[in-house]
């Protein structure tokens, strides 16, 4: 039983307590959010209130997995799909704990990286500084993407951004500041982007290094030069991005850097020919980024409904800094997608721990229920 | 049943193929080399040969910790262990196969390096580009310690190395050149120094990257920034180099990055002041490289007693690219260290599918036996 590091006593006959949390796999994402859609819309049915609009679920389960398949669904099913908007339970509320209605999302696109030593793991004082390490080469390819401020220095990367609309910035400003807290929390001196906040800092692609391994370390390290080094990146975009054309960005980069790159293991051949090797391989399911514009009537009307259920002014996120194949939907539907988040900010998502506090799952079955009610 | 790639067919009538390999853990480093002084000593004795000198044995078991207690042993058993020459049997013979005599090894000393992230993990789309990666941090950090031609660029690494005599040099330039044979064999198209081969690059001061690693990669990775990136660090030394020297070396160099360097984790307070943090600790067992002269009475008379047992000429080597703890037995006892290695040099050793050569085992109990029987 814990929040926010101090240990909650038990309450009284049995009653639950709104700041326990629900520890499990994906309990925020997206356990959060099925529950609450499924459960709001059992309430209404219960109260025998009536929906003022015609409604759909779908509930995709292969998004952690980058969505190989919902275009393909889509397809199969435009008649039962269409709609003219689609809301989406996903992601946090925001850090202040304040309700959030979102127009936009990150792309995302996942690249796996491997480069080369000798072919047999060598003894590192019979052979070091003489055969290549490769986990030195490959921290000096890392060095080479990112300055000291976190900003990328891959050729292109920021170019063909679509600038924030009015509507947009002016959002953004009235949101809460809430970057000191955080860093606070998160034992953070400094953040990157030269004194940017956080929320203007999703509005740009990024590019994130997920793992990097090479060899052992800890008490299983021995005096070795390994023979690969291995690291997995994670891509963001915004609005205006190509995730095809932000990857090609990447391998050009590293070419720059001198490195052949393949999409397999090297030959022999190849290996006699060049020095530096790199195995580039794009995972399957990347997709680009979405956003709806927040003057639209129906962006207008989610606003309205989730303001509804809160004493605080809510939060207008042009962009999320979490990936969802919105594009994928609007693309294939002409439609938009409004995302209506629930789980709480510090929920450890993707990670170990992760968790869901339970006013967030209660706040989030109302706000629902009231977002099924908008008046068209 | 393996040898260079090809299938050895099994011999007639039960006899053992000498081409054969022992693949166990430590096959080669190093209990080839404890078998073979047994085996060598028992042989002489079984023909009633009596060595020409008086032989001590020791038989070391914690080398590849460091050896934090054989220096209290020598203390201890003085009486018992002093000698006019130590002969150590460890490591391989020349990549060409020929025999060796070896004067000298390089120090050695490990140092574990860890930077830090923020608290907990955070999902690289939410955080990602604002929260700084600890992966990135380290690659960078490793990244400017060594130039892209392998050379250390951290201040004063290269400095008080003593230099090659003239016997040494000369016996370096007497050695076959096997870079190339040995770039065709790994699968290197290119390696460290600037066109400097292998045996002068090991009588320089060494970096090596044994392991680093940060969240997970291949089918583990996630969209994750984490916590904590970790790197083990191997530090080679020659004569002339102190290993708590060049410790101090690198962890001046980390702070000039920027670094705040502790031997713990960090505080709350301290991950409040400082930007950038690394934990930075020394493994216990460093000690420092050792080297007998080649033109000693006691060199000439090894170097003629395996010269003995083989046609072609023998290679002198001034320095091995392996460490043992040499200093630790010059200084206790006052005496001189003189190696001769009997493993191949394409063991594995310290790696996944150590083996040892049978036809190197008996070449080496052969070896040994003559110098058991050095005249004095």
């Amino acid at each position: 039983m814990e929040s926010g590091g101090k240990v909650v006593t038990l309450p009284p006959s049995g009653a639950i307590n709104p700041e326990w949390r629900l520890y499990a796999r994906a309990a925020s994402d997206d356990k959060a959010g099925v529950m609450a859609i499924l459960t709001a819309f059992d309430a209404l049915r219960a109260q025998n209130i009536t929906p003022s609009l015609n409604i759909k679920f779908l509930f995709e389960g292969e998004e952690e997995a980058g969505s190989p398949h919902i275009g393909e669904i889509i397809d199969l099913h435009q008649d039962l799909l269409t709609a003219d908007a689609w809301i989406i339970c996903d992601g946090p509320v925001h850090q202040s704990g304040r309700k959030q209605a979102v127009f936009g999302v990150r792309g995302d696109v996942n690249v796996d990286v491997t480069v080369y030593g000798a072919k047999r793991p060598l003894h590192s004082g019979h052979y070091g500084n003489w055969a290549p390490n490769p986990a030195m080469l490959l921290a000096q390819l890392l060095a080479s993407m990112k300055d000291r401020n976190g900003h990328v220095t891959i050729d292109g990367w920021y170019d063909g951004v679509e600038p924030l609309g009015e509507a947009e910035r002016q959002a953004i400003a009235e949101a809460p500041a809430y970057d000191d807290e955080l860093r606070a929390q998160l034992g953070l001196a400094r953040t990157e982007g030269n004194g940017k906040s956080l929320l203007e800092l999703i509005n740009e692609p990024s590019l994130n290094i997920n793992g990097i391994s090479s060899g052992d370390v800890g008490n299983l390290a021995r005096n070795v030069i390994p023979t690969t080094a291995s690291t997995v990146l994670d891509l963001r975009l915004v609005k205006g991005n190509d995730h095809k054309r932000q990857v090609q960005r990447l391998i050009d980069h590293i070419r720059r850097q001198g490195y052949y790159v393949i999409d397999r293991e090297p030959t022999d051949p190849e290996r006699k020919q060049h020095p530096l090797i790199a195995k580039v391989s794009k995972r399957a399911g990347g997709y680009n980024a979405e956003r709806t514009r927040m003057d639209l009537p129906i962006s207008q009307a989610v606003i309205a409904a989730v303001q509804s259920t809160s004493k605080e002014p809510i939060v207008r996120l042009p962009t999320a800094g979490g990936s969802l194949p919105l594009s994928i939907i609007t693309d294939h539907l002409r439609t938009v997608t409004i995302t209506v988040p629930i789980a709480n900010y510090d929920n450890n998502q993707h990670a170990e721990n992760e968790n869901l506090r339970l006013q967030n799952l209660w706040d989030g079955i109302e706000t629902l229920a009231a977002v099924m009610m908008i008046k068209p």
